[in-house]
């Protein structure tokens, strides 16, 4: 309800982190926002400093995110903001986070070509193959015909937990 | 300073008409919003209904629009958003637009293989050759280090005026 | 998880409406955003088409805007977007509206005098008197209900006090 | 033009300072945002760790801050956020900062009383009295400035008042 929500639009700084666990998979890199802003006076475009933000990404965002962006690449991120301020060594630290909640890449910069995934959460218990399981999945692209039953068509659960396989 | 800026996250629900003019090339295409809010009381995800905007892309974001999205893909688009309301044949609309400032295939549902391009803007002047004029180039996509001059380093200046070559 | 968060900046169209309900209080009015963008080749703001959004607000904050606001005034409006289509009299409608969560009187054209407020939620069941019961009822101002660690958050030193010039 | 909006719901955290320079005032104070999110598994509200801005405002938006606002008032503030790195006494120091284009008291904690005012940029050049230039002056609320299709545009048939229940 008081989430400050934030959309954040730059450059990946670092590498993708990606690393699964038992609460499911998250992915972890430092995004880049330059500040650019029309000069009035001057009548162009001035640079001032970069904000930086660590982004997380959980589950299915963070395994795509993982398999799909390339440090120096555009991305669009939209999540949830938070200012951290820790103890570290006797020091303190402050960090702008961003728990993000869609992103992808910024079509001001290039073109894409994109590739539906379902995603199935891994099993934790042991089973007989599975190899596939906790990866993403290729399925045809749903094409849909354009108006009113759109929401239900493409009806695939947002932000549902992703639950296991029986 | 008074723009309302939007993120959206939904599906692309029309193709992408791209259209050029001596103005510069200008995508459009209609954009539905799903919602879905997590129910305190029954302890799941309820829809409601869909929002739909209709949400125009300028110069280069059009282009690579027009190039890389198909009907039902996952968009994040961020924008000014209008609500414009028109007489039309005695009848009163009212439409809600996004002027889209970036957008990308929303990560969440799949994954994307993304090309850096640079855009040169149509000379309108008449030319001898010409031909990749008004086109987008690729162009290697720069991986950066990952720390102070990334601002720097990437500076590819974002929404400048394209300007035509000499 | 899916909402799309705006906040819009502009004045108050019509009357706060607020109705009491034994769901609770529900306030609705019209809200007008004008838009107004620097223009880089005049130098100077242009007015655009103005845009008109329903707002609702539930509860306290339903109750507390219909006792502090009047027709004409400048708001800050936090809330959920949506745009609902529906027919009548065999017409087609659509409106752009907010389910507020936060709002106030914007800063940048007056000056505001806050009083803070409890607010109780009506009690449903027959009781004896109860008369003040639902309604807001003024409180101390709280300096920061339960932060513990403000005190310590503000004295980092990059939060030096502005100095007046001698 | 890649301005990082956001829009943050909190209390003031520190006494708001204001100061007077040629360029025109500044206001500053600290804000505390506390992170409360719904608990599926529970079924109520969590608190996470409070998130410190530090927020800018200049000119009427900073002088009536100033004048209006108390150390733990509920603020809604609009504003382009930056992360702002700097080195002091050999140690790195990172901040949130917000520089404010709209911010008020919010109304879901209380009720507030707002005046209207024009505000005179200061005079730089010398004059006789010139008491009045730079502060805000109180000015009869106006009624929707220059909409000129407003009540028009109010009409519509789907902004019917809500209705009391029989």
């Amino acid at each position: 309800m008081n989430d400050t929500m934030v959309t954040v639009v730059g450059n990946v700084a670092t590498g993708v982190e990606f690393r699964e666990s038992a609460a499911g998979g998250v992915a972890r890199f430092r995004f880049a926002v330059p500040a650019r802003r029309w000069d009035r006076r001057g009548g162009g475009w001035v640079d001032g400093p970069t904000s930086f933000y660590t982004v997380w990404a959980r589950r299915a965002l963070g395994a795509n995110l993982a398999a799909s962006v390339a440090v120096g690449e555009p991305l669009v991120v939209r999540g949830r903001l938070r200012v951290r301020e820790e103890e570290k060594d006797g020091r303190r630290w402050t960090s702008a986070e961003i728990d993000a909640v869609a992103a992808g890449h910024d079509l001001t910069r290039g073109t894409a070509a994109f590739r539906r995934l379902t995603w199935k959460a891994p099993v934790l218990t042991e089973g007989h193959g599975g190899t596939t399981q906790g990866q993403p999945e290729a399925r045809a692209a749903t094409v849909i015909a354009g108006s009113g039953t759109l929401g239900e068509a493409l009806g695939t659960p947002r932000d549902t937990a992703p639950t296991a396989a029986p």
